[in-house]
């Protein structure tokens, strides 16, 4: 199971060492995923991955000194049971990355999940990768959220990278359209449905259930999590907003800056009347620059039939981007599920490794 | 006039030297959007853009042996006219290019209008500048319907890019977002509503107005050319399909080999019934991969209520992409004017630059 058994590969191919940090429903399944690109990773880029290090919180830390082929070891049944067991434990997240980075791991996936106060370990993570001179990928709302422009000013002054295309709309390339092809368009505001829990749960209250059932029953489809009011009371679409504010409209807010309203205080009365008029109530985001000040806020809000928000039924997310040279652009991406999040890590992976190389 | 009379500009700025050949809605806009935008691309590219040649079959080729600062043409009340007071005519399209480069242009802009035949001269055009080792930059869908491979090819043959994200849904990025940002997703097929102005007689109609006067309004509201019938017989999506087909699933179609039926046969009562139905009829590209395979075609289908393609009313342009890792995405222009494909001609001459720069 040591990279020098896999005989496919030719022996041309440069290693990618990974770390991987966290590893939840998006970690599981990056790994086929990643697996199953491995031919285009070959032909396209040139390299073959190599898993280096898996770390968990709850079950530890784990350093290959070789590291396991990344395609091999997504074959397994269970592919962290059979990394550990060929592994080294260390102490702490911090060693796993000191200790990732000497057995020649260059890139943290950080697939953590999300500490809402203040980003948190991950953070710390993300922090230490970067100053160690590893690229970093993220799908944790978190630390983009509270950090971003320390983050990327750090990345800067490492010459490395940080990206986290899949902490909003999941894979669907919203900071890579505006970073590398909206470029110079003027952007001036965006109007968005980015949270699938409260969208759906809002829908089922529509079809009749009450606001408990609609939370089963939303948790029962995995759309909610256990505890589904971080959701339902905005704060999931405040991270993302703020990231979108920043990224997009050059804003240096923090999530507290972000007015928020949730779905809690809503009447099933008012949802049902809303719903009966066509002009169902839906969480909406939005986002404006005034002179050179982003204002931003989360809000319960009627959407009528005219307005393309109204597209985003079900679990659906939908964002209106209104520009000065392009008008106004609409993304929809339709009632997407994990694999969507996976695609947008190996999405910024695929990124990392083609700027690497346009810059050697 | 001249470059150097351009004190405000540092001196440590490149200049850009450009070639406009075609001077109808798409140059003229473009020439005072590339000016509005000169201060960014200083800052963010150091490049400062020059007009060493203007081209039009009608009034002639000319060239500037300096070149004129973008920037202080576009304030002039007429630019072509201001240019070529200055300027050197020469014979042909063919010299023009020659003369441009010699000149030091590096860049040619290739705007003529569309000969939906062969694609005819912009083809020869483009193949001239790109074997002679410039960049092209084209919202011509001729010749990209008729010859992408082959001008791809020239393109990576003399070491230069070939781009033109405006030939279709403007300059919204959906060439660079597939090519940049959604690769490995694994793209299955398309459904869309490319032609605005089919779409907006069949509204028209549904409106009440007879087809005649739909024609009528849709060209006062400038949306339908003085002949319609290049879009209202599906021309023109078939264009855009060809070129979607072959960019985003890998296709090798001819315009030839499109399955096309326009809205020419469909008689009023059906189109108002449809509608009445809650299915408008709209023109509908679409293609999708089997093996190897792509098969398309251009076809007036009815819409339904639940169908996404629904949003695209008026003149909206709406494209939803199947995929593998990332589910359906759909985007959305709303109801485009010029100053859109404007912006796809300088969105694609900042990837140039930015891939120049990266090269070097």
């Amino acid at each position: 199971m040591s990279e020098t058994s896999l005989s496919a590969s030719p022996a041309s191919l440069s290693p990618l060492r990974l770390l991987l940090l966290g590893y939840g429903h998006v970690a599981q399944t990056f790994l086929p995923l990643l697996a199953s690109r491995s031919e285009w990773l070959a032909s396209e880029l040139g390299i073959r991955a190599i898993i280096s290090g898996i770390g968990t919180r709850s079950q530890g830390y784990y350093i290959h000194p070789n590291g396991i082929d990344a395609t091999l070891l997504a074959r397994e049944t269970d592919p962290k049971r059979s990394f550990i067991k060929q592994a080294n434990r260390v102490d702490t997240a911090e060693i796993f990355i000191v200790a990732g980075k000497t057995a020649g791991a260059s890139l943290l996936l950080e697939l953590t999940t999300l500490n809402p106060q203040d980003g948190q370990p991950a953070l710390t993570h993300i922090h230490s990768a970067l100053s160690s001179g590893m690229d970093v990928v993220t799908a944790n709302k978190g630390p983009v959220a509270f950090a971003l422009a320390d983050l990327q000013a750090l990345a800067r002054q490492h010459h490395v990278q940080f990206r986290f295309e899949s902490t909003v709309m999941d894979g669907l390339p919203l900071f890579n359209l505006t970073q590398f092809n909206l470029q110079a368009v003027g952007m001036r505001s965006f109007r968005a449905l980015l949270n699938t829990t409260s969208s759906l749960v809002l829908s089922l209250i529509e079809q009749g259930y009450s606001l408990e059932e609609g939370i089963r029953q939303a948790q029962k489809l995995g759309v909610a999590e256990a505890d589904p009011w971080y959701d339902l009371d905005g704060w999931d679409a405040v991270m993302k907003t703020t990231i979108l504010a920043n990224t997009l409209l050059g804003g240096q807010l923090t999530p507290q800056m972000v007015e928020r309203e949730g779905i809690r205080n809503l009447s099933l009365d008012a949802i049902h009347a809303s719903a009966r008029a066509g002009t169902p109530i839906r969480l909406v985001s939005q986002a404006h620059k005034i002179h050179r000040q982003v204002i931003a806020e989360v809000r319960p809000r009627p959407i009528s039939q005219e307005d393309i928000l109204h597209v985003g039924k079900g679990t659906t997310s939908v964002i209106s981007l209104e520009t000065e040279a392009m008008g106004t652009i609409t993304l929809v991406e339709h009632e997407p599920v994990v694999i969507q999040t996976a695609y947008g890590v190996l999405s910024d992976l695929i990124t990392v490794l083609q700027r690497r190389q346009q810059v050697t």
